[in-house]
């Protein structure tokens, strides 16, 4: 593993391999890509080089590296590889990648392909995939490598060592698994605990049973938290007998992590957290024209509801000026709220059992920020149009309109997941919808009795 | 270290705690809170709990765990129990924390409390401790532990496992630093490795020089993408004479990561990612208040516009109905285009580099979209109003406006990085007001041109 670059290394090797790629100088490029760089650090150059050269860089990577810097590629990217290599140049391409790492790239192949690829593995190799295969991509299950370590509780340190000097050690590996003879996991053992004891010590007296399994169908991003919470490095993933099956790393754990976070910020506009910024202009437009399209939808909506009140308007213009400014500030205090319950919901700090109160705590907020923000507006537009009726009314509509976005942006997110729908993804045009029909409603329909 | 909780057994938990504090049952959250739990979660249970009772929860936390609970503790929380101790008590509650996280508390308390307890702190700990303040929070210095285990290249392994059975090792220990005589960062010693190496061979020739050491300056961000990009469980920190300073480990650099990514996703909608949601109904209200006036006062500004425009509103009401279509439009568009961008930077995959490239990019992805949704819109619109010339008008400001908003949406957060200001935080408010501005200027004044 060759040293990573610092950013600015990176950028400056980055500016280089653009260049050398515009004047198809490929001896260059061949050069610069393969100076000894960390994989991860090729991954983030491919990722970072605009789509039509990609595929000539990729070409340039050496065969022994091509594994390991598919697996830190974004999904789209390794598709994109992967469809063009044949079942036997993908065994050929990961056969030095971790298992769970092959597990993850088949999960997005077609059936026949990842099938296909499945047949040419080694015997014994092929059935850990496989094992691995069986556990959806976004649990525990999923997360873990069986690349581990195990020992018995009842065998001594001075054993223990014999034995890891025979086997090779997987990276990034800081405890082992002590089990019994049945191979139920009975605790841990950390590295730094055996390098100190005495030799003569049993596993079992030394061993740290805090660590409790990790069941192989808990979800990924409770795992997470529980790395978070708990500070873990690596944690003992079991099945439903209690038998360990495998390890999870906090490496991929770090990936969970960055990625539900982007995820939610991506899919608050309608972006795919895997989306790769440098793919074609044709498919990022196709990425965003749905998004658009769906908000096209709900601003027909709204501009129904206020074509009801043409008449209302052109007897009053000022109605068709403010109606957006009333809209608007239903549409930011419903998002904050959204927000703020989107994240609770990551982080596991909000959940079903205090909706109740956090429905009260919201309208009290609501109500709050409702006024002072309904006379401030009140009040500014009392001096533009110098009406105290119309004042109150835009008053009225202020308020209303951002006590029910902070009610539809606290509950909103709760009817979505029970309905297995994305919060982050559909929340935010619900509500926009929803606040701008409300605001001009109220505020229309408000002056139409009040004011005509 | 007890056993962390799954989600489920810690939302059970809550809820007992939730109804015993309700009921004012201390004996029962007493029990609650000291069962066999780990510090992580107390700290979740503190953080979830409604603000009014959490003093109360807080005093029953065991005066052992304190000092632990209070680093898991989100920063809000963490002043408003430090504010009420004295000096004495800080000291005296987190004698038994990392002198890192240490650092990180008097980091946020005033001046003159932070210096009082470094006082009454132990000499060589508070020599420790201020060397770790000298150092910003967001560097690499700032997230270092100078709790690190060192050895000299030039000893045999044996010697390393004599040395190391007479200190305490630190947790999460990996892997050890290797220097010369004069403390310079030569490479680093695997766990893995020393335990499976022969006694007699030297440090020097089984140690690993790709892991560089990093520099106590370098931003935390960029720490984070280090770590990510190689797979990292722990990394030497350096000064600028290459001497080892300290040791950045994974837990750490999971914080940066899930704070910078949650920092994005809550400054777009005006919050702060160490938002308290538990906090007291007022202190949410004025956290949120700002962001509201601030957006009425964009508000106001595209109402300005549209109401140059009455006398043309006044004879064709529709404007007033579609104008809000096109400036949501634009709205959408854009926030795509800025929450790619400042995705991208996070993740240093967008840079000052490639700013032309991406501008004719979007700008593409603008053309293609823009000229999409202007036909469907000139379409709908001429369905519902029978008017040419007025979908013809809507077509051109829709195919405008999305331009604009894609444009802006790529520059802006350029321009606000280079002037220092937060493009997660102003980007979004500033490209509404733009898209609102330039949606009713284009199609009121495109209206005004050639309607009447």
């Amino acid at each position: 593993m060759p040293a990573s670059l610092t950013d600015g290394q990176l950028n400056s090797h980055k500016q280089q391999l653009g260049a050398a790629l515009e004047k198809a100088d490929l001896d260059l490029v061949s050069i610069l890509i393969n100076a000894d760089i960390a994989v991860g650090d090729i991954a983030h150059l491919l990722e970072t080089t605009p789509h039509k050269h990609r595929l000539t860089l990729w070409d340039f990577v050496a065969d022994a590296l091509q594994g390991e810097v598919l697996t830190h590629l974004n999904e789209d990217i390794q598709q994109s590889f992967l469809a063009r290599m044949s079942a036997e140049e993908i065994v050929e391409t990961t056969h030095d990648i971790d298992n769970d790492d092959l597990a993850d790239l088949l999960q997005q192949m077609p059936e026949g392909r990842s099938s296909r690829v499945l047949q040419l593995l080694a015997p014994e190799e092929r059935s850990q995939v496989e094992g691995l295969l069986a556990y959806p991509e976004d649990t525990a299950g999923g997360l873990m490598t069986t690349d581990m370590v195990t020992v018995r509780g009842d065998v001594t340190v001075a054993a223990v060592l014999r034995y890891l000097r025979k086997i090779s050690l997987p990276d990034a590996l800081d405890r082992l698994w002590v089990t019994n003879r049945q191979f139920h996991y009975q605790g841990s053992l950390a590295l730094t605990v055996l390098l100190t004891a005495k030799p003569s010590s049993l596993v079992s007296d030394i061993m740290n049973t805090d660590i409790k399994g990790i069941r192989a169908g808990e979800d990924e991003e409770q795992v997470a938290r529980l790395f978070e919470r708990q500070d873990l490095v690596s944690a003992p993933v079991i099945n439903d007998d209690g038998i360990v099956i495998g390890r999870i790393t906090i490496d991929d754990v770090v990936d969970v992590i960055s990625d539900s976070a982007a995820h939610n910020m991506m899919s608050m506009a309608g972006l795919d957290e895997e989306n790769d910024t440098y793919s074609p202009i044709v498919k990022s437009s196709q990425d965003r024209a749905v998004w658009l399209g769906i908000n096209m939808a709900t601003a027909f909506i709204a501009a129904l509801v206020m074509s009801q009140f043409e008449a209302s308007i052109a007897q009053i213009v000022a109605l068709a000026v403010l109606s957006p400014v009333v809209a608007s500030m239903g549409g930011i205090a419903g998002s904050q709220t959204l927000t703020l319950m989107i994240r609770g919901m990551a982080t596991g700090h909000i959940g079903q059992s205090n909706l109740t109160w956090l429905v009260l705590r919201e309208l009290g907020v609501g109500l709050i920020n409702g006024s002072l923000w309904a006379i401030v507006i009140g009040v500014i537009t009392f001096f533009w149009y110098h009406q105290v009726s119309l004042s109150l009314v835009i008053a009225a509509a202020i308020l209303v309109n951002i006590c029910i976005a902070v009610l539809s942006g606290t509950v909103l997110p709760f009817f979505l997941k029970a309905a297995n729908i994305d919060p982050a993804l559909s929340g935010s045009v619900i509500l926009t919808t929803l606040t701008d029909v409300f605001g001009f409603l109220t505020f229309l329909g408000l002056a139409t009795l009040f004011l005509l």
